[in-house]
């Protein structure tokens, strides 16, 4: 088993790094290099034809896709220390959380990064106009997310998931995107400095 | 429990209406009606803080919202005729395949009928060009699909599942929203003939 990695600052690889480090699991990485392109390379469709880090390898050569979809696998194969719920009510909570994260927050991030960011300028045809009022989607957003984390440790109390995992990504790649969290939200910071200062942050 | 259900042409209450009925599960609706922006409400924004429908309602009121993650809660207390997945890699390739559609397909139809649709130009603000843009990777996007479904009854191959169901309500909503599947697509188009046959495809 092997992970086809992007180094940061790519937000979908690093979910899953800190998803194995929060577990435990020791995942072997091999690079590929978004600034070369190598993400589309005809060898690397064949593994995900939509052309996207991180690729999750088995030993047998079946590739999985989709960060989301690799923790899930990495939870199945190794269920100790559980990220993705301990019941079914907050399975389908933690779920929630996480497309909310994903659909609410970083859909403007990515919006933004893809139309007015000068990186991607570089590569695709962009709305600039468009791209640009994601800001303030953004900026709404992460108002949101501070008044529901009010009174809160992490996203679903004082149970450490992957929903944290992704917002976590999702706040460090915006504010790479330069789109800081706005004054005033003062849970956002306090949640994002918590959750930031665990080890496996880092990975 | 209940659904707080909205009708035909939303997609996302509709994937839950098919899931319910594809296990048998009776699901109680109580309609939320979009068009006189009742999911907007100060009411039920306690249910979803987001504003979106569906929200599934348990019997001591707690709220699911989230299309994918109600789904998943009903199959974690009716896991008979399981469709999200079987084994832990089938659960991981359905888990890919359902993102797939969402971030690859439901994506871009969702960005026209926010910025394109002359429905919904009434109630936001709309990027016009970017919407139009869409268009082309909607297309594109079917175009994937259909040589991804080549040789499969379903995504998954012999196994119907969530991923399904998931793209019939992206597919039928794409054409409402006036993006048909384009010509040139045989097996995406036999796919939707045989997924929309099924009885539950009307619920």
């Amino acid at each position: 088993m092997k992970l086809y990695n992007s180094a940061m600052p790519a937000p979908n690889p690093r979910r899953v790094r800190i998803f194995a480090a929060e577990k435990g699991i020791d995942l072997p990485l091999e690079e590929v290099a978004l600034a070369k392109r190598e993400h589309k390379s005809d060898a690397f469709r064949e593994k995900n034809s939509l052309g996207q880090t991180p690729v999750l390898e088995l030993d047998d050569g079946t590739p999985i896709s989709e960060s989301v979809s690799i923790c899930r696998y990495l939870e199945e194969i190794h269920p100790e220390k559980p990220l993705f719920g301990r019941s079914a009510l907050e399975r389908a909570q933690v779920d929630m959380w996480l497309r909310r994260v994903e659909f609410a927050l970083m859909a403007p991030v990515g919006n933004f990064w893809r139309h007015a960011h000068p990186y991607t300028a570089k590569v695709v045809k962009q709305f600039n106009e468009f791209g640009e009022s994601n800001r303030e989607g953004v900026a709404a957003a992460f108002r949101w997310f501070d008044r529901e984390l009010e009174g809160k440790n992490f996203i679903l109390g004082d149970y450490f998931s992957i929903a944290d995992i992704t917002a976590l990504c999702t706040v460090d790649f915006a504010a790479f995107a330069g789109l800081e969290m706005p004054d005033g939200t003062p849970h956002l910071h306090a949640w994002h400095a918590r959750v930031s200062s665990r080890p496996g942050a880092a990975a």
